[in-house]
């Protein structure tokens, strides 16, 4: 399914398509089990988990990687995720898509293009959507991802960090964790200037603020 | 208070000391009110909070970072922490203890020496020891730090993420992400033959390890 949001701002009307593949809890086929590897250390004989690339806990109900693949669903099956918000213009592969109806988890697709400094133009408007996406709890436990899980998902989580009144050191030391040396001047710059006082007022039930 | 415990193994007695600064709930004195910083951009007024060096949540109820100073304690109350598990031999700064007793907060602390390579040994009793505390449901919300959040705090984390069945690619991953170019492969091999199979039996509630 595809939704269009129209905005109007600044005498221009710009269209920020998101879309959605609308979980289907009613009409669900049988969840496919996908299994963890074997551990191949003879001293456990258990099986073990693939986290993406990058993963990690942002907060709670909240995570963030690169883009998952095949050997993470297992991983991914134990989040409990209710959708994934993911970063990319290109189409979602058909597996993960596949695994997302198997697993009753929405989509919510915010195309931005991963331009390369300096031609880096991050769409505000699509941020402010995605993040929006990410604060509804209806949408949570949720994974955040783009391809590496760098740049548009360290912007996203950037911002969030910004409504949660994290210091700018702060959001750029988390943002540089994760980017390391792809880190770009550009990113940061966005995160800074993102104004997040239209979201003020949103309820947030974080453990890295409560209020 | 200070309880030591004592451990057989392999013929010899060894004694871990652990001092715990117990919780006093019911003589609490009034909670300080540690505000956070003005913020410096026009366009908020808001006050802004300092998160620890190297913070990040690890799970439900789990945080890391490095040494917290007093800019952090504003933040830190905002995680409602009940223990903090504390990794360094040195003693607690007496500020920290004030900031622990006025809000109820319980101090485990497992003294491990900052060895630098090649000479480091890291005891494995007492990461176990320190392992059972951060499982221990009764003393989360629970930060663990040690100086920098690197080292000590990332074999932590490491063999508490191979609890949760991480493959060591993810576990040395995220551990590198922390210690970036201070990695220490001393610390991986720790890691990597830390044997977890003691700590199957205890109940665990995290989002990366439903089971």
């Amino acid at each position: 399914m595809k939704l269009h949001t129209v905005h109007e701002g600044g005498g221009l009307c710009r269209t920020i398509e998101v879309t959605v593949v609308q979980r289907q809890a009613p009409q669900l086929p049988p969840v496919t089990k996908f299994s963890p590897v074997a551990d191949e250390s003879e001293t456990t004989g258990e099986e073990l988990y693939i986290p993406p690339l990058n993963f990690a806990m942002v907060d709670n109900g909240i995570f963030r990687s690169g883009f998952p693949d095949y050997p993470n669903f297992a991983f991914l099956q134990t989040l409990g995720l209710r959708s994934i918000i993911y970063l990319c213009p290109e189409p979602y592969p058909e597996a993960n898509i596949e695994f997302l109806k198997s697993n009753g988890i929405e989509l919510f697709q915010f195309g931005i293009e991963g331009c390369k400094e300096p031609f880096v133009n991050i769409p505000e408007d699509t941020i402010r959507e995605a993040l929006k996406a990410v604060l509804d709890v209806r949408n949570q436990p949720l994974l955040i991802h783009c391809k590496r899980g760098k740049h548009r998902t360290g912007c996203l989580v950037g911002c969030l960090r910004k409504l949660q009144r994290w210091c700018l050191t702060s959001v750029f030391d988390e943002y540089q964790r994760f980017a390391a040396a792809k880190a770009r001047v550009s990113d940061q710059r966005f995160m800074e200037l993102f104004d997040v006082s239209s979201f003020r007022h949103l309820p947030i039930s974080f453990s890295c603020l409560k209020r």
